[in-house]
């Protein structure tokens, strides 16, 4: 492709014909090296949304991002390295408890894990709630502790796919972010780049999801099986409900401490049957021969043994994080101001808005508004009930947990609205909706 | 809308959802202001091009883009003035033909055109071809050529519609020039910007228009009269066919010495036909009372009574040009080369790109590249033969003009592939396709 000429590419894609691989490895060469202008490449983007793009074109897409910059070389480490990506949720904190389940069973975790810039922190941010925890280990560091306690979990490192993250800073101000091909490109981009193996994508559904029509969902977990696949990489994709918060806590150190629980066995249950599931579904990916059942199993014993809970200490210590923390959860720093919203009537609960109790996290300060933002780790939110839990008016529904009574006014009247009370009992959730391979 | 959140307005489009007269209006006045980046812009022209615009949308969008600049003031000038525009063909030169027509009549023609960038010269070119005419008189030679004449036909002055000017480079380069109504809105604006009470469209369709699907055509012309209408402006459309180049001459000095040989009652009958209906047609619009079939017969009085031919000289001479060449059309500037392009076989002419026509016009000189390309005014094509007329193997189709051999060497051969011949006689072509109103 003469540079240039790249409106011609702009109006084959309008017209719904499929670029080639080597049209779409020059779009994006030339995109990051400056010689195609944004203005041609947000029309090209916007005309990705209308006309969507085939399997062969997102692998080449997504592969032309990932070399766009490092790729990680996990090759020091020996055996399989399998990494695993939620799309985000409310509540989720599975990071912390599948990474030691992974490694109690013998599979090494070597993770590269992401801030959050939404309502409640990323995985990095509950893990720096921990007093000392360093997610900034040099690379010798990150993987001596791989080697020595099996697990580390640290923040990217290198210039990953930077495509990506011109392409997705060009996005955010164009409309174009909603476009399953899109996401599924920028998401597989980086998990290309960061190195592993194997991947395992946790791809919510429902209220608190990113994409919250099921049908979507599986789209979009289809796809970006499709491009590991493409890429060489075996994929594998779990369709996990995102219908109310995961667990009770919300909240960076409060998910902390309902991590501590869950490792200790005391976990609420449907936390626990999601972390089983997909530290299952990765030591089948992990260990040849090994079925997802049998993964489950050997999770389940990991679990119930103490050795999970043995390598999540293993990993705090490994990274400078104070144990007395772990050992004691009461430690932590905890909000000057609590507020209980008992409930306005009688009824099963009956449909949450998961969202709109992410965003209450986020006004009681779990979240960060501006990548500058200082995150209060002691914010958040106690879910004293779930979905189909019967409920009369004055039951405590939730906690919740902040520096101010004023935030704390604001976030009530924002939770009132996320519940809804029915005479009915609704159908139980079904938490593993699917999986994808 | 708050600067910042155009983004949103992109997202509303891209739904589907239409935009508000206020928003629009923000759109336009931002974007020539520079608050609006191109990479916005560009992704809202996309959505545009997949989601359309209703007319409520185009009226509000095409008004804005009026405003953003000058707007003539011809009311200096009695009596209705009546605008036509052409989306152009190959060998249309029907403005130096229904000027006259019109004038003759008493509707006075106060008419400012543009220059051509394709295949053949815009009429202000075909203009210049004419030894000493001028196409920059001031405002005030303007109206009084006006006054006295009763024609003028000058380039734009002022600033009219600057937003077209910058959308439509930006839409050049995005692949979003093929838009109804963004195409639609372009015409517009410039037309309403240009101060004319009525407006006459000559929506060209066929091979050789710039859109060449009927269907299509006629949704253009139906969206631009409905902008019209919104904006308070009777407007009327009328598609005529471009399935061959209108009358015989292709090039700027061809061109005139055709139109000076129509005017004296020797033109090609379809072009008579053509200008005939579109002078009644101004003259239905112009003139209170009057019928569009009592204009058709009020134009071929003022054509064979030799009024139109005079009212033609009045206005090569108000502007400054030589009248010899207008009494003499022998004197005009002739090409140094011509080759006759025969038939390769024998058959009824039955289909002619004609659009490839108008290239190989191109090739032999008769156009401009790029803006300060210099047009060879005697350069063009002088076509022997139209369609449906039944050939002999050797017969002359087309006799080429150029200033060089090598230029006629090449036009020959694009130009052989630009007819097709078969057994059976077509059906004769419709010229005045549709009226739209």
């Amino acid at each position: 492709m003469q540079t240039g000429r790249f409106v011609d590419l702009i109006h084959k894609k309008k017209e719904g014909r499929p670029l080639d691989e080597q049209e779409i490895q020059d779009m994006i060469r030339q995109y990051v090296a400056g010689e195609i202008p944004d203005y041609q490449m947000s029309a090209m983007l916007m005309a990705i949304c209308f006309q969507g793009m085939n399997d062969e074109e997102l692998t080449a897409l997504t592969i032309a991002m990932r070399d766009s910059g490092d790729v990680a070389d996990l090759s020091d480490i020996s055996g399989v390295k399998v990494d695993k990506h939620s799309t985000g949720g409310v509540g989720d904190k599975t990071t912390l408890i599948t990474g030691p389940l992974v490694a109690a069973c013998g599979v090494p975790v070597a993770k590269m894990s992401g801030r959050g810039l939404g309502f409640t922190g990323g995985t990095l941010d509950k893990l720096e709630s921990i007093p000392g925890f360093r997610i900034d280990l040099s690379e010798d560091e990150f993987l001596g502790a791989v080697r020595s306690a099996g697990i580390s979990v640290i923040g990217q490192t290198g210039n990953l796919a930077p495509a990506d993250k011109m392409l997705y800073a060009l996005r955010d101000v164009t409309g174009t972010v909603e476009s399953i091909p899109l996401i599924a490109s920028s998401i597989m981009s980086k998990k290309l780049a960061a190195g592993s193996d194997k991947i395992l994508l946790d791809v919510t559904t429902g209220s608190g999801a990113f994409i919250k029509d099921i049908e979507q969902s599986r789209e979009l977990a289809r796809r970006m099986v499709a491009i590991g696949k493409g890429a060489g990489r075996e994929t594998v994709a779990m369709l996990t409900s995102m219908d109310e918060p995961l667990g009770h806590a919300i909240g960076n150190n409060l998910e902390v401490k309902e991590a501590i629980e869950t490792l200790k066995g005391n976990g609420p249950e449907d936390l626990r049957e999601v972390c089983l599931a997909l530290a299952g579904m990765m030591l089948a990916l992990g260990r040849e021969g090994l079925s997802y059942e049998d993964g489950k199993k050997l999770a389940e014993e990991a679990l119930d043994s103490g050795a999970a809970y043995e390598k999540f200490t293993a990993m705090v210590e490994g990274q400078g994080g104070d144990l007395s923390y772990i050992e004691d959860p009461g430690k932590f720093v905890q909000s000057a101001c609590h507020r209980e919203l008992a409930a306005r009537g009688d009824g099963y609960i009956s449909h949450m808005d998961t969202e709109g109790i992410g965003i209450t996290a986020g006004i009681l300060g779990a979240g960060r508004e501006t990548k500058e933002s200082e995150i209060d780790y002691s914010a958040g939110i106690i879910m004293r009930k779930k979905l189909g839990d019967k409920v009369q008016r004055g039951d405590v529904i939730a906690t919740l947990h902040s520096a101010s009574e004023e935030k704390l006014d604001r976030a009530e009247g924002y939770m009132e609205k996320c519940y809804t009370l029915s005479d009915h009992e609704p159908e139980p959730l079904k938490l593993i909706v699917d999986i994808i391979c």
